[in-house]
């Protein structure tokens, strides 16, 4: 059952489809304390608090506080506070309570989850305005199918979004892109999309083609899927301001940029320079900016990730002109250290401030709202608004988009990927527990970068992310400019990689299934196992095993040199130790702590107990499968532990088609 | 057998003391590179390399790259190859090989561990002069032992620096001291001394004292021995100019200080604002500097902590200026993202830059060297300064000292802190990897900053991290400005805090004796499993447990809101689960795998069988214990496994005698 409670007077978030009349009173079993903009809530010892979707740290994120102000930043550190995303869910699995809660307000929040103090819960609002839904169900599961329904069936992308993608930023023309794939074919290793990243544009302009490094781009992305290849280009936040395009002038002629407080537009920097940002809380704007789209989808374009939408910003103009006036005062001074820290500070006060975004205004249909007061709305406003247009423009067909930026409320329009990661080791252990936090928020379409983004790759690192990304929906390996290479055939143990890869492919209708059924049913793919197995006392504190659907856990090795890892296992599971589709072992456990050996070329997966594993039998493909589509088409094999094929419940369907 | 090799004209670097004679020919199972100035061995699949001291990733290097240049470097990530020291020395523990190198060198040495190939170890050399140890025998601890017969004996401190230390920048004045050992004193808290940051200088001018703050200084030092508490200041590499300020003026008139090309003192800027550096190559300016520190010797202060010593550089003189030159070709101007990111690019080349540490020369006893040739041997040639004058200003008595920056042959002067780390979960980890990789290469007495330094602290996490500095030689809790308070009454917990701290006092009567049999008998005071269980394959792979000394292993929790941790036993064990001195249980656990529940206040000690483990009856202390040596002053007790209290060879002294 939910329940609402308004405090003060929330600004919309179009996050709830299903309205409710707020209840009068106070929120039971929390404390309100209007002086200091705060909820609370007495936690006893044992209480596990799980959600809060893209964030640091563990699956249980009791003893850190959480900031929810959306906020470009790589370094995914432990003490961070604010990530990308907004996602306001949190899930109390407590001694002798269990409900989940809903903060929905588009400003910032402070979740203090025991960190002051650890046996309290405080929210903490910058302005005390929230509509608070409070779900308390039989079980985790119900309570999130509860929020789903609150908040609208998730996203469904194409099939072939399945499959792997690679990406970089730095293929830099056609070529460079046609040499990815064809050494992607000549070394036999499936992959169903390349991403472009900001090079495919000119002078990083939206809704543009660099004609010289990517000439006649139409029969570009035709030729490409000739190879089975989809093109999935980025699509950036801001919008250059340059006379003569197009995009900027309609946006102009039409007030579609956020605005100053002297009406004049914002005028910030990103990647093309200065730029104004639209207003993507604006209704018509939104509509606009979503019918830009078309000018990719025309050119056969079917899948898009949509970045720098926080909104990143590397320098406002007025505060580089503000800084630059400052800076006079140090000129030929004698720098004290002081005065030194100050005058670096200016500097690294340019990107992401937080007063920047006090500086600038929406229309949000017809109301002024100043912008920090619905900063973490932003990047999901602007997925929304290709969302829309993709069930406009193409009313029938699944069209692939992400988002870096969310909040809840965009798991209808569209997936997220978790940001700019770096290759640490600690980053694959943070993808396990990101998954089930980000499913819980509605956001089922949801991988990370995998091998990171950031950093140097090694080939063990790559090697062991695997080991969680081939069971994940968003499947892409991407990489910054100038780190070391990292497509799976730049290193020696590309053999190893392949049938990685090629199982991934093998696994596909029961990845795909269990997604669909996710989606369609309102549950959970990635759980932890605390969802589950909740009675365990054990199990309730796992922190780095999945259950991926309904027949199998997953226990992936995280460590730099590990031969194995420990596993606990809540039941009997039958572990199945695939060095490839056609290589494996199986062995069945008895429930309890176990050591399992795992050679860097394995992935473990553990069956449950009276259940089925379908996978595709790619060996009986007439040529070496390539793609998700070739990979449905092989006939199915089945791995069971005390069930029979047909125990099986699987969802399938042309992958394409909207429903 | 040790076997040298010299590699065109290495620069000599005080850290051996035993004579050997270069062999001729090639250093036999290594491939040279001339061009390339490189060394490489090609591994085995299963070999490990440990080694390298304080570095960062796990106890087995490979699969990473390390590159030795020291290095003010707060953020100790995964990525980071460089941190505050250089200890060139690593061992392979192989399939079938075992040796240890090392690789004495003052300059820039790249150790490829099997980054760019995994099967290959390569050492790459900035020049190419080095002197090269190579050392097999049989076992690690032989090696180990050979090396320190090499280099010399470890370092050892006064008895009293093994008690518990407090620690934070930010104690301002002398009451701000007070107020801090009233607290643990009222807390019934043992502590026998407590850390000078920066702020007791007189504007952090290195042998002075804040008069206002710290008034009658002589006086303080003997009010809080009468406490039972040493205070311990920080002495920094770089010293003020000031005109009139007698360490600056008798520099500058004896030419103490480290030169640019034209002959005139490097002007370079910390926390005093503009410095010199003394030049601690030259044998007559490190002979000044160590008789610097009678003045506060002659205060009745004991104990020294050298900081800065890389040498850390918020800036230089002339970059500041150059950067000021350059910055005006962009004041004004429409920047550009890449003329901004160059402008940042000016801004943050500020600090620690390489090109600066090639614009100042040494006095090298006669021999003028280029900085950037020696760099690495900087700190340690600051802390020989001090370790020598002891030696001549106390020739009876030990004094603490502990540097930040080090290189191999300063363990003969001085222990080391692993630096300014911080209240992250992973830095409890490292803290495990890097006590026996320090304690290889001589660095017996150190430790790392309990609960972290940068960010801000929870209770649980500095709870877990007394579960490994109970253990270590230097215990000490610090904490930077403006982050949360961390000294252990701040929290509610404070009772159990109390009962580990009092655990760490009953155990010191071991911890002593263990110490100083490692330090007399050239071995390893914390060991990894692979140094005593080599022939087991899983102990060899186990990086997260240590050895410390002969009777015991340690396993500690390093997981936010664990409520246990797996541990491998390599034998049959008593598990000792210590709440508090007079507080545990015992169970026998038989060897393999176990998951051991560990509450949040309990210290897990693993005793090995035919082993004893000594620990001092507080209870039977006529007051509360306060300090080391009321704990030494206790009666014994002993808890044993399958052998008897006389079966313990216990080491003991009075603690403050040299020898």
């Amino acid at each position: 059952m939910i329940r609402k409670y308004t405090i003060g007077n929330p600004i919309p978030t179009a996050s709830v489809v299903t309205r409710i009349e707020a209840e009068e009173g106070a929120l039971p079993g929390w404390t309100v304390d209007r002086a200091g903009k705060a909820l609370s809530y007495r936690m006893q010892e044992n209480d596990l608090v799980y959600g809060l979707g893209e964030t640091v740290r563990g699956m249980n994120k009791r003893g850190w506080i959480y900031t929810s102000d959306n906020t470009d930043d790589p370094f995914h550190l432990e003490e961070k506070k604010s990530l990308y995303a907004s996602q306001n869910f949190i899930m109390l699995l407590g001694e002798n309570a269990l409900f989940g809660l809903y903060v929905d307000t588009p400003g910032v929040v402070h979740f203090d989850i025991g960190f002051t103090d650890y046996s309290t819960l405080t929210i903490r609002f910058d302005d005390f305005d929230a509509d608070i839904y409070l779900i308390t169900e039989g079980t985790p599961r119900r309570i999130v199918k509860e929020l789903r329904g609150l908040t609208g069936r998730s996203y469904i992308p194409p099939k072939w979004a399945f499959g792997y993608g690679q990406s970089r930023w730095g293929y830099l023309t056609a070529d460079d892109v046609r040499k990815v794939v064809d050494t992607y074919r000549k070394e036999d290793i499936p992959v169903d999309s390349v991403y472009l990243d900001i090079d495919y544009m000119e002078k990083y302009k939206d809704f543009t083609i660099n004609e010289e490094t990517f000439p006649s781009f139409g029969d570009f992305v035709a030729e490409m899927k000739e190879q089975g290849v989809h093109l999935v280009p980025i699509i950036d936040a801001g919008v250059k301001i340059e006379e003569g395009y197009s995009v900027y002038e309609e946006g102009v002629r039409n007030k579609y940029f956020v605005t100053k407080e002297d009406g004049s537009e914002l005028v910030a920097a990103v990647w093309p320079g200065r730029v104004h940002f639209p207003d993507f809380l604006n209704t018509q704007a939104r509509k606009w900016f979503g019918r830009c789209y078309s000018f990719l989808l025309d050119k056969g374009i079917d899948g898009f990730w949509n970045d720098m939408n926080e909104p990143s910003i590397f320098f406002t103009e007025d505060r580089l002109q503000d800084v630059f006036r400052k800076m006079e005062n140090y000129r030929g001074r004698n720098l004290g250290i002081r005065e030194l820290s100050e005058f670096k500070g200016l500097v690294l006060s340019l990107a992401n401030n937080r007063d920047d975004y006090k500086s600038f205004y929406h229309n949000y249909d017809g109301v002024r709202v100043r912008h920090d007061k619905v900063h973490n709305i932003y990047g999901f406003q602007m997925t929304r608004a290709a969302g829309e247009a993709f069930e406009e423009l193409c009313p029938d067909k699944r069209i692939l988009i992400f988002s870096r930026s969310s909040y809840i409320g965009m798991h209808r329009y569209a997936g997220v990927w978790t940001g700019d990661n770096r290759s640490w080791w600690s980053h694959i252990r943070l993808n396990i527990q990101q998954m089930p936090a980000l499913n819980m928020c509605g956001f089922l379409y949801s991988g990370a970068d995998t091998g990171g983004f950031g950093a140097d790759v090694t080939e063990d690192l790559l090697m062991r992310w695997l080991g969680v990304s081939i069971f994940m929906p968003l499947f892409r390996n991407h990489s910054e400019l100038n780190t070391r290479f990292q497509e799976f055939y730049r290193f020696p143990k590309v053999r190893q990689f392949r049938d990685l890869i090629r199982l991934r492919y093998a696994l596909l209708p029961y990845i795909y299934s269990e997604f669909m059924k996710a989606a369609l049913g309102d549950d959970m793919y990635a759980l932890p196992l605390a969802f589950v197995y909740g009675d365990d006392e054990r199990a309730r504190r796992v922190e780095d095993q999945l259950l991926i659907g309904e027949s199998i856990m997953i226990a992936p090795v995280y460590e730099q040199n590990a031969v194995g890892r420990y596993v606990y296992l809540p039941e009997d599971m039958k572990l199945i130790r695939f060095r490839a589709y056609n290589d494996y072992d199986e062995e069945i456990l008895p429930d309890g702590d176990h050591f399992i050996p795992l050679k860097l070329n394995e992935a473990a997966v553990f069956l449950r107990k009276g259940h089925c594993l379908p996978f595709a039998d790619l060996s009986a493909s007439p040529d070496p499968v390539r793609s998700a589509d070739d990979a449905f088409a092989c006939p199915l094999k089945y791995i069971t532990f005390d069930a029979r094929p047909e125990d099986y419940l699987r969802y399938d369907d042309d992958g394409i088609t909207r429903i």
